[in-house]
């Protein structure tokens, strides 16, 4: 079975390059993961959404968060055949299988970012803090829905959160 | 630009018939509606990974919820051209753009829902909640990770506030 996707729009963003999976040391690595964290929080985005689509975003204004389904377009081929991976490529982090992380190399590399909504404005959508690169492709736009999408007490492993302390941290300096 | 894309496993699940437009009253549909929550909410589905992906599941049972990516397969190609839809089929609230709301029925009918992991079993995963129909392709796993995906103070439109009162109010019964 095959699922053919035709992308419903693009990224205009000013996040150009990919930081993925250069081979740099652990300090350098958090050094720049702190960078990113803090570019992407406050990088706002456009979604140009197809025009012969524009109305079917009409209501999508009255919510203040958006799920951005889209493509790391720049990804290799090989890159999506990675099986495992150090989390945010930190050496010193316990290797896990690529299902158990966000790593943007997948099988299939469907990305899911939830963002804050900004304005509409007809077909273009601009939002803040979505990580996708410039020129990635959209696949769907959904509103963020509490009943579907917020989850009471979740649990993570012990990497989680010492990247999550380490990323505040920084940001909120 | 045409993506394709190839599932990496399917869903098992006791929830076989969709209730997907069915053209029926306001009172019937909220009925339906808070049958259907309540019964989702308990049913426990396995996700049939590929065995060739297996060791790509490798930590994902170190956290306690996932975001499934899946394919509604059941959908027609019509259904999928769908512009606008009374969200959740309820004809008393107010017609929004198919973007503005979950329904399945999209042009890129990406579904994605956030589940508790109960148990991994090597490729096969147990999770509690997922509305996905027996036989759904499974087109990614990812951990749900509380810097990714969750949102503080989201904002939503009446109608989404009005369709939770009424579908929590029955599972409280």
């Amino acid at each position: 079975m095959q699922i053919n996707i035709k992308p419903i729009g693009y990224v205009k963003s000013d996040i150009k390059q990919s930081t993925f999976q250069q081979d740099i040391d652990v300090s350098e690595r958090k050094r720049q993961n702190q960078l990113k964290y803090k570019q992407i929080k406050e990088t706002i985005s456009e979604l140009i959404i197809d025009p012969a689509y524009a109305d079917m975003l009409d209501g999508v204004e009255t919510f203040s968060h958006i799920v951005v389904i889209y493509w790391p377009h720049l990804l290799t081929d090989e890159q999506r055949k990675l099986r495992k991976v150090h989390p945010m490529g930190r050496k010193d982090l316990p290797v896990q299988g690529i299902f158990a992380t966000r790593s943007p190399a997948r099988p299939n590399s469907i990305l899911i970012s939830t963002v804050a909504l900004l304005k509409r404005q007809n077909n273009v959508l601009q939002v803040k803090g979505l990580e996708a690169l410039d020129g990635s492709p959209v696949l769907d736009i959904k509103t963020y829905i509490e009943i579907s999408d917020q989850v009471t007490n979740p649990v993570f492993p012990e990497w989680v959160y010492q990247i999550k302390r380490e990323l505040e941290n920084e940001t909120n300096q």
